[in-house]
């Protein structure tokens, strides 16, 4: 493996690189991309190499970015959908002059920015990718952005794998885009017709994806990926476009340019042997730096901007009864009308999330996914990067349909504040299909995250609003059914945050519940009190990050007897965030659990709490149990409360 | 609400029943579905009575069921992918005998079968529907058995609604069908235009539902779905249409046959106000019986019965390093020759899982999903339901993409049986994106999971025939990098059990591990020996269900001081389970948890894990602290190890 530095030729591209430059420039993406893959001694390489041309001609011609003002809203977007291509990419940031020779042969090395597969931080970047199947999504979402809250004549770039077609998150936005008539958003498939066992399913038939693409009302454009000439008509004629978005089929050679690897099964994800031959192949390395056109520029009224008012969050009365989802809704209303940089996306749930509530706000503001998670939250991600702060929702149960989206979002630090209605067992009727009882585990996991479950409708609407800075991943988890408004107007609850429900100087338990177990906390501190047991009651509505001086202050209160019950599963959920919280402390523990166990069927909401054993009466017989074990510190407690 | 039993007419459909009488037959369903609904006060009524003659044609002629045999092989299946609709399938059942009218009002109710949306114990249904977008899928799984393995007469018909096409799920299932020519599969669409909250995308624009099924390889019929006499017609045309699966595209009016909510929006999920009113103009309750059409009763040659043999699985010397992947690919062909059941579902990455090995086995048992985790998951469902034993994976990041397929085949019980590979950190410069990081906290979530993480390649073979035989979802953790075999042959390791790797007489600190971070542990062993700090360390192979009784059993030993070291995110794994499972023990416990915190970048395995603070130095300073702790019981813990 020879990785010399390269003997720099002294081509200069013009900001109108000619053809023959342009092809003299995917031939140096290409050598590059084998550089950085022999210098990591990992990578690629083959997958960059079958669309060297694609991005040189977009880099060169199409995309308006300037590196010097990476913020500008007038730029262009290009979104690596590919992202095993890192190494072309990066290649491509050497001849923009966005990052130096050096630096690019730092590619896969701890502490390079320059990942094995894409993330933000890298000049060009704004979302990670790596997991196949995001990046249009996510394209639609800008493009969106821009169409309906932005004009302006700036587009989004989304080169993909034809590998990645199979994923059904590209329908999705296929789906939407075409219907929405995205013309600022064009897809570049590289159909180097390899995946990574073998061929594609429809391998170069470009017939076949022309007819799936034209049937979704793209229009569509195949050409050969080799051909500058071709690719620098076909995206001029994706600009010209109106009212449709462009899909670019290029037919491609995975690992074009080198002989001995050009269109092989088997290479997928390898460094290329004897990388120095495949340099010299190539006609060895080049210095041509070029200057990406400009972004036009265009600077239209900014809808952000203007409008803005202070935000006056609906308050109810202690003591009524209001569903959360109900709160978020009137909530949302409160804050889109004061803010007018929120935008909200629904997946056909509106009406049951309230997040529909919205469309009365601005309806401009609102966008209907239909039933399309994966494409919610891509796009929910689109209009963040854009600069909007998106929130999304649908029932809880139906965003795992997004986990992996959900998860790309964290490796990329794109925020995103999802709400998920229809939380736990207490739904009632309608089955365990229709009941998010694993969405707090899956959403816990999430790195940077913020996991928050209101009891009641102030704490909804005060939680919606401080999601709205979280930097990261935040979930609001709201309920079908009515609960009792417990929590003042102020002071205004903290991302991190518990609330003591009630507490007696001789707590004997630590009761800790959130959302619609705090009501039954409630009641069975009540069925206790004629017996003298005193409890303590801990509204723990943060789940992440768990208020653990709190939690850890009400458990040793009661000398570590602690009773938790939430209706989630019992693994993952708020009983796991107790009892990690509290595993290190080095204090005597006697935690029972109360979590929906065995699965569901259909039954009135309080028959179901009734039946997982979380309600009231159940919470009050697992508190007697424990409370006896002060005198009996022998009495066997594992397990759920009988 | 008047809801009294129905005053009898006294028809009886003729097998051959004639249209007249398929008519009668779909208003009655409408009755009796609103009749269910009204009695629940609850359910979708709307959305069943908009499907009404397309399936009372589909049971009393062309669906081949006997419900005294209702695990015939040769039966035809029906998947209710509209899940909502599940009143009408309901009175589907009383209209063939499969069920009666009293439990037919048992819709809802505690302890009734009859849930808000189906599940499998009632006839006719084979799997949990109710998360829109499972179940073709589904179909085309059993499709595929049947046609790969099962040469028979039998079909699938998958009801769908027209808003669930647009889930990305339905597009890869369709790409798959077409592709493979699944000429046993039905989708029939109930085009009644009316999402949840307004009308659909494409409202009765059949011509575009036509384009984008047609583009995918599909025979469409469009017809009009209240004339029983096309929809007879589309029918047989599908059962005769060879070489390519079909959609009937039926235009239906939501809520058809009573006027005041015909074609509304605004009530979908809502039971009808004045039932009996609507009753009434439908023209009252009948008691119409039909016998739906028998099965062929081919039984062709069954491969599962033949060939069956002995499994001898490979072994690998203990002190050998090899990768669990490996092991699994290895593992795979020696069950796969000796069990002529096992069949195994790719997704395009068979090469890095090793499951591509099993192509050596038998190609027809092998099926490449693509890129495609949705469809790789409801496929192997599918294949599940017709009797085979499906195994399928992808790296464990990219399984998340099907987590609420996952979910719903945990809702019908249906048995699942994941690899994922690439598991945490250890991966290596990939990066993140490709890192399965909050795989163990999902999976774990999933009720009546088991979830396994080998240490070792004995390990993983052992594991992998034991969670063939796991009755609910199976999740399979490997490792791309090579760890050292520490497990004999014999015993076999058991889910639910774990092994001691190192114990002394006098442990000052238990160490619990899984998988990767096992070598680490005993890495850390070695580091801590020349102090004379003796640990002992518990692999922790069976994340779920855990081996409470040998975990609490290290903790005692160690006094309670214990360290969870693992390569997943700090919440929901090991950590999380270990913690569960001692929080209730009213023992002191000091419980230093190691885990991935951050976002890692790339880096070599052995960075990752140091970056981590997973590695053997990591584990070892937190032991010391930990052991330190004996003498001065006040010294913070709390938190990952500096």
């Amino acid at each position: 493996m020879q990785n010399s530095a390269p003997s720099w030729r002294t081509v200069r591209a013009r900001p109108d690189a000619d053809l023959a430059q342009l092809k003299e420039l995917a031939q140096q993406l290409r050598v590059d991309a084998i550089r950085a893959s022999a210098a990591a001694g990992a990578g690629h390489p083959t997958s960059a190499m079958s669309a060297a041309e694609l991005l040189a001609v977009l880099v060169a011609r199409h995309l308006r970015v300037d590196t010097s003002a990476p913020d500008d809203p007038a730029r262009d977007h290009l979104v690596l959908s590919k992202g095993h291509a890192a190494p072309l990419l990066y290649a491509a940031l050497v001849a923009i002059g966005a990052i130096d020779d050096d630096e690019l042969l730092t590619f896969r090395q701890p502490g390079s920015r320059l990942q094995g597969h894409p993330v933000p931080g890298v000049p060009l970047v704004d979302v990670a990718t790596g997991s196949l199947g995001v990046g249009l999504a996510i394209g639609a979402g800008m493009a969106l952005a821009m169409q309906r809250l932005e004009p302006r004549a700036s587009r989004i770039w989304v080169l993909c794998g034809d590998g990645e077609l199979a994923e059904g998150s590209v329908w999705e936005a296929v789906e939407a885009a075409g219907s929405e008539r995205l013309d600022a958003l064009t897809a570049i498939v590289d159909v180097n017709r390899l995946g990574q066992t073998g061929p594609t399913r429809h391998g170069w038939d470009l017939g076949a994806l022309r007819r799936r693409f034209e049937a979704f009302d793209w229009r569509v454009l195949d050409i050969d990926g080799h051909d500058v000439r071709a690719i620098d008509a076909a995206y001029r004629t994706a600009s010209e476009t109106r009212f449709r978005p462009t899909v670019v089929l290029a037919r491609t050679i995975k690992g074009r340019g080198v002989r001995r690897v050009a269109d092989q099964p088997g290479l997928h994800g390898k460094p290329l042997e004897d990388s120095s031959d495949a340099i010299a192949e190539l006609g060895g390395p080049r210095s041509i730096r070029i200057v990406p056109p400009k972004p036009l520029g265009s600077r239209p009224r900014d809808r952000r901007s203007s409008g803005r008012q202070p935000v006056q969050l609906p308050v109810w009365p202690v003591g009524s009864r209001v569903a959360t989802r109900d709160a978020v809704g009137e909530s949302l209303v409160a804050i889109g009308t004061g803010r007018p940089e929120l935008v909200v996306l629904d997946a056909d749930v509106g009406d049951s999330t309230r997040l529909g509530r919205f469309r009365d706000v601005d309806e401009q503001r609102f966008f209907q996914a239909f039933i399309a998670e994966q494409l919610l939250v891509g796009a929910a991600m689109g209009f963040t990067i854009r600069g909007w702060t998106a929130v999304c929702g649908s029932f809880g149960a139906f965003l795992l349909r997004a986990a992996d989206m959900v998860r790309m979002a964290a490796v990329g630090g794109t925020p995103l504040r999802l709400i998920g209605s229809h939380a736990g067992a207490s739904i009632g009727s309608d089955g365990p299909s229709q009941m998010a009882l694993e969405d707090v585990a899956m959403f816990r996991a999430i790195d940077g995250s913020a996991v928050l479950q209101p009891s009641d409708a102030n704490q909804a609407g005060q939680l919606l609003e401080a999601m709205l800075d979280w930097p990261g991943l935040s979930y609001l988890r709201v309920l079908r059914g009515e609960t009792t408004v417990r929590t003042p107007a102020r002071p205004r609850l903290r991302i991190g945050g518990s609330r003591e429900v009630a507490s007696s100087e001789a707590d004997r338990v630590a009761i800790i519940a959130a959302g619609a177990t705090v009501d039954e906390a409630v009641w069975a501190a009540e069925l206790l009190e004629p017996d003298g047991i005193r409890v303590r009651i801990l509204d723990a509505y943060s789940l992440k990050p768990l208020d653990v001086d709190a939690v850890a202050d009400a458990a040793a209160a009661a000398g570590g007897r602690v009773v938790v019950v939430e209706d989630h599963r019992p693994e993952g959920g708020l009983g796991s965030a107790v009892a990690e919280a509290l595993a290190g402390r080095g204090e005597p523990l006697r935690l029972v659990h109360l979590a929906v166990r065995g699965m569901p069927g259909s039954a009135s909401p309080e028959e179901q709490r009734a039946a997982a054993g979380i309600d009231g009466p159940a919470i009050a017989r697992a508190v007697r149990r424990l409370a006896e074990t002060r005198d009996r510190p022998d009495a066997p407690l594992q397990g759920p409360a009988a």
